[in-house]
């Protein structure tokens, strides 16, 4: 079966049913329209009266009727006249009707139920059992804020029994380790309605952030890459020039100092420009790659604010690298082995590349749009990782290429992205000494490897459901002792970890070792290094792990040497 | 001559030196006030007619000609019916001798000449001879922008010509380290119009601005500190609880979110009271002492900015500390402790300590000031170093110690500072739960000690003139090759010295080794590493140090051994 429909065919089939159950249960519903989405499906629908909560079992119930019914599915094209007789008594279908070219349209049937339609189903109803409607939002017809409004039921749906469970399982598990959930719970940040959507990182979070930071540091010295820090707010006549005022004003904050109005920066780029310009540039100094972790501020209606996924203020690990056509290729590479490793190290398993080509409308000329796309399209090759091309979906000003890494959930993040930019040096006339002695103009290649510090936090945290690697725990380490005897042992040891880079504390609770134990759990440390008679004696430690596996008798070095590894590998 | 009279009393009367010349020469100009200043004296007249630069050393030379008239300086107490006489063409004396309390007031005198005065002055002119007029610059009467317009001449005075020519060298000194000079030669920082006070790090400024604070991050970790991050801004609605509205609003940033109105944050204290507040507090986490590299906005008029001394965006080393009252005499004699170290680190020699006492007007209980300044005071005995007591010049909300450092060219700048605050745990009625299980209020302690990083940036590279201690130095050492032929043993020693931690590069211009030297004594980098045949050959390093001072056949441990006792000394 899973060979022969595709998912997107059975939800969007399941989206007829839905569509047909509610057409026989409410008859004066008036349809729109039901497609499938990367999750799921939804119809909206322009109801006789507002769906609820209760409305759903009811819905599902005729559903599951109709699949047991079995009824065939058929499609077929029909003239536009005859559609608008079919359709007369619904304006939505009508316009819909209307704006579909050519002289004919699809029509779905099942029964005795009917639907406008470009096709693409299973076979009959009988393949639909394994679905789930999950809620009803508000949403407008052409999600046009001014349109009617509209009430839509979204749902998913699977081939298997098995494959919903699956999917119900992670559900399950995505809200029990909801990021907003487990940072409260090890302290990790907070909000607060004094700064709606901005977050505020406690002791532990922050420590975090700064592990993911200097980590990154790391590694952006050794591909010389050169750090810089440039004002959170400029002159709004600097975000006319870049374009940003004209495109992205209603996300922007501003502020007046003086006669002058200020935007807070939503974006990195202008202030890497200036300090470009600030003295000329050689040919030299090419590839000259400024990176910057660059707080930004984009504003979000509040609705859509969600934990530290979707935030208001965010910093960027942006980096902006002046080069030569030439030297794409080279960038690319290092750029996506840079992100495989950051990204492995992690944790993460699975990422997706796409390739997003020269849209219709676009600068640059041919030639500079063949160089750099082919550039890319090296880059991804050598990388030996399957990648998608999405045709004529880059951005007006050059190519790029987007990764989506897959969480445990099966989730899909989009975090890195590389953007080649034409259209900046251009605009902001920056260039560079030739060996020849003439001034050419660089390329600018803007990317991000995390993307958002904040974002991947969160991801982070719901990836390992709060179990973060060991290189990245803020704290790695907690020595627990059976009794007050071994404390003397327990802080020398303390303070040989902590002259060693670990980073360790020491349960002075007093409690019983199992409340110890307990406690540990809780906070999600990594390593329990466990001290009684024994250990004293002996000058060994017991390394019982998050997961409850432990060691014995091992040795101080042991214990080093094993920290070393994994901050390592 | 030191010993009797003050260099105060000394300029003072050097005040009334060029006020009794400036009526010589120009008899119709009116005299206003002229007080010692910290670094001189200056004189407000409203003139004549404008005076230019020109008259400058006009004015001087009829100055050195009253000095060598030798007059006696007198002051007698006259009732203010006579010096209402006296005053009575000059509105300016008149106002003055109105809100002079009493009814007398004194007068000066020097030959014919006379002038309103409390006293305090040196015998004779004969005295006065070591002078140096500065400038002219416009000022108000009385300071008040609306007021009548002035001009003022500014200079100094001393009472030998070693001093003045000491100063003068000084100043000199100063011009030529001028840290906006250096940033610029060194390719440290730049300012735009784009963003004018706000500063734009370049590469290397940004390295040495993460030098600062990871150097700072580990002392604080090493004492327990925890380190947070808090939005950069915040509704306006907490800044009126907090008090800043009511008294810092001319100096703050605003910006609108939906409905909200948000300040760009001046100080960082509100930020670090949320998370204190986000969950209740026991007395075992106190002293609770959160740190945070917070960036502030703070707005400051175009005139007086001045480089990365005096700017309208600075990163604070901010930190807070959450405390019984009790606790306060141990953290203050950490926290100067921490000053004395950070500083030593940083080249400065003299540190000047002051206590500034409970002022009259002041909230908390008698009991809870006595303890607090007891505890302060306790804590600047232990440091062992002279302080002095400014009485009554606390803030409304507690005591506090100020800092002051002075620089090679002998100017103090006031960096670090420790406030004591019982107003905001009031204010925002933060409560820790004490032993008994009842809510107690906790103490806070403000504290920085950097106090801005982009101000001691700028007085750290005037101190050293441009010459950063090694440990500081973005580059701090850099191999020089005889000729290409040395090139493979250069590279192998790079590697090995960034492997090691140094930050170090290789001079790959392939010019001669003069030129060589010369410009990395330019970049003024700490170390030149000289690599010949002779090097190669016997596996060793020739040292050159910034100074010239030359040490021969260095094997790279020892290179490496003295790197390390350099960092951390």
């Amino acid at each position: 079966m899973k060979n022969k429909y595709s998912l997107a065919e059975l939800r969007h089939s399941t989206a007829h049913l839905i569509a047909h159950a509610v057409t026989e249960l409410f008859p004066h519903t008036l349809l729109t329209i039901g497609p499938a989405t990367e999750e799921g499906f939804f119809y909206d629908f322009l109801p006789e009266r507002n769906f609820k909560e209760e409305d759903l079992p009811i819905i599902t119930q005729r559903m599951q009727e109709i699949v047991k019914r079995n009824i065939p599915l058929t499609h077929r094209e029909i003239s536009k006249t005859e559609a608008r007789e079919i359709f007369k008594n619904n304006p939505f279908k009508m316009e819909l009707i209307d704006q579909i070219p050519g002289d004919t349209v699809g029509l779905a049937e099942q029964g005795d139920f009917f639907d406008l339609c470009r096709g693409g189903h299973v076979a009959s109803t009988g393949m639909l059992g394994n679905f789930k409607l999950l809620n009803i939002s508000g949403s407008y017809w052409r999600a046009d804020r001014n349109g009617q409004p509209l009430q839509r039921i979204s749902g998913t749906a699977f081939f298997t029994a098995e494959d919903l469970a699956d999917y119900e399982r992670r559900v399950q598990e995505a809200e029990m380790y909801d990021h907003r959930r487990l940072g409260k719970q090890l302290d990790l940040f907070s909000f607060h309605d004094e700064g709606v959507g901005f977050p505020f990182f406690h002791p532990k979070g922050k420590k975090i952030i700064n592990i993911l930071t200097q980590y990154l540091r790391k590694l952006l010295e050794a591909d010389n890459y050169q750090e810089i820090s440039t004002p959170i707010m400029l002159s709004d006549e600097l975000w006319r020039r870049s374009g940003h005022y004209a495109h992205y004003k209603q996300n922007m904050y501003f502020c007046n100092i003086d006669d002058t109005t200020y935007a807070i920066r939503p974006m990195n780029c202008p202030g890497a420009i200036l300090v470009y310009k600030n003295r000329p540039r050689s040919y030299r100094e090419l590839p000259l790659k400024f990176a910057e972790f660059g707080l930004v501020h984009r504003h979000e209606l509040s609705g859509v604010l969600h934990g530290l996924l979707r935030v208001r203020a965010f910093t960027q690990d942006d980096a902006h690298i002046f080069c030569t056509v030439d030297q794409i290729e080279t960038e690319i590479g290092k750029l996506i082995a840079m992100i495989f490793k950051v990204f492995k190290h992690l944790g993460f398993e699975n990422i997706q590349m796409g390739l997003s080509t020269r849209p219709e409308k676009s600068i640059g000329s041919d030639e500079l749009w063949e160089k750099a796309t082919q550039a890319l399209i090296n880059g991804l090759k050598k990388a030996n990782c399957p990648y998608i091309i999405n045709e004529g979906d880059g951005a007006f000003y050059g190519p790029k290429i987007d990764f989506l890494i897959e969480d445990s959930m099966k989730r899909k993040w989009q975090c890195s992205t590389i953007q080649v930019d034409f259209f900046q040096p251009e605009n902001f006339d920056l260039s560079y000494i030739a060996p020849s002695g003439k001034k050419e103009r660089p390329v600018m290649i803007h990317r991000v490897i995390y993307g958002s510090l904040e974002r991947l936090f969160a991801v982070l945290l719901e990836h390992h459901k709060g179990n973060l690697p060991f290189w990245v725990s803020p704290v790695q380490a907690r020595i627990l002792t059976i009794t007050d005897e071994q404390k003397e042992y327990a802080n020398t040891l303390l303070a040989k970890l902590q002259a060693a880079g670990i980073r360790a504390e020491l349960d002075e609770t007093g409690e019983q070792l199992a409340a110890q134990i307990k406690a540990a759990q809780l906070d999600k440390i990594p390593w329990m290094l466990v001290i009684g008679k024994k250990e004293v004696e002996n000058n060994t430690i017991t390394l019982r792990n998050r997961d409850g596996k432990q060691e014995f008798g091992l040795t101080l070095e042991a214990i080093l040497e094993k920290a070393h590894t994994l901050n390592n590998q």
